[in-house]
């Protein structure tokens, strides 16, 4: 499996959610947790932080920890409930196996900020490739 | 209901959708198209353009047309499917309303290239909130 | 491909479905519509046709019209929406292919009734199972 | 808020669930839990729990859990997972709520049986209509 430092290191690729300032902080089997500095940049017009922002940041940390055991597994179905506009200045992703079969995996992910909001909570059919 | 200068105007603040180098180019009753160039900066590790980008063109797409009647709408739970990656340049979001009542709305969104690629398709429920 | 006689055979042993009142009525290339008639034991609380039996229909629409090819698919995440209560008497479910890669497929399937009314648009992600 | 009995009283004139078999054997504040006993009934084409039947119990589990307060509500969108048919022979519902806003709330289901497997996971998109 991979470590954190590896996660680094293979995600730091993923130009989109690098240059909107993702990082990876937290790494285990079937789990990935992610953080993102709220910044101006990542608002809408009703000045919230973009849905796709929240999304990214969420199919980020299920990329992450679907992609731990090496093989490449990629999102086919997301489902993503916004609750509630969060009103912090940092937002977590983080992403948990739910059931992983040989080929069909779900995950669950949630958004929080630090003040304690659930933003946003996502379900994820993932499709892993065998080699 | 808003023109497209209109919608353009009023959009531009939408920082995160404006930065990724998202455009209006149609309105219409219940409708909208967007355009999305495809660059480097939209790639993720696997050197496809990142879900979190296609769905924020699709969502994008979404509030546009759901927004043109001046009452604000927005998403409450999103439901996409990533169908097939793109080989094209650019990328356009096209989101039709499919029922709207007078507080709960249903949108359809397709993702598409230039090459005729149906990349994506996603569903939108909106909530309107009355003045 | 199997034809309407042989589709209504093999699902007949689909019990849930048969013993609802279910019936196919149509099959084409990734399409069928099947259609079922509106009686009280299909009832909810309220006096509305129940969730479940406008998801089973729906769902039933999208078995025949994914298995007609004869490799076996099933359904891995369904997403439906609730338009609109119907005031009709029969119900039909229409599923279309959306796309069919080797195993991963997606399809579109829409619940209306003889007068009309979009009742509810459901998407279906399904997996075939190759032998 | 409704007692298990109330709840009892007032859902048994859901003729469908009624007569699928769904009985509601526990309620708390935003939570629901029914059983479901397995039968041939129940079974598709493949001899497994018919989706519908596994959604119909789980959308039933929302809707106890969601109108225990007395204020009608409704399923707008639901989400459903499934991730591995069940060899037992009683199926669990277990709905919780995950976060209720004046009209609008989002309620998490669980298909379990009593052999512990996790059959199926459910969000629901909740509209709760105010007098």
């Amino acid at each position: 499996m991979m470590t954190l430092q590896d996660a680094k290191d293979f995600f730091q690729n993923d130009r989109f959610a690098t240059n909107m300032g993702i990082e990876i902080i937290e790494v285990g089997e079937g789990y990935a947790k992610c953080r993102l500095p709220v910044s101006d940049a990542l608002k809408n017009a009703g000045d919230s932080v973009q849905g796709g922002a929240l999304f990214t940041l969420a199919d980020f940390a299920f990329a992450v920890a679907a992609n731990l055991q090496g093989n490449l597994t990629v999102s086919v179905h997301n489902s993503i409930s916004f609750l509630k506009p969060s009103k912090g200045t940092v937002l977590f992703g983080e992403a948990r196996v739910v059931s992983q079969a040989k080929r069909m995996c779900f995950y669950e992910v949630s958004v929080t900020d630090e003040l304690g909001t659930l933003v946003a909570t996502m379900t994820v059919t993932g499709y892993t490739k065998l080699p």
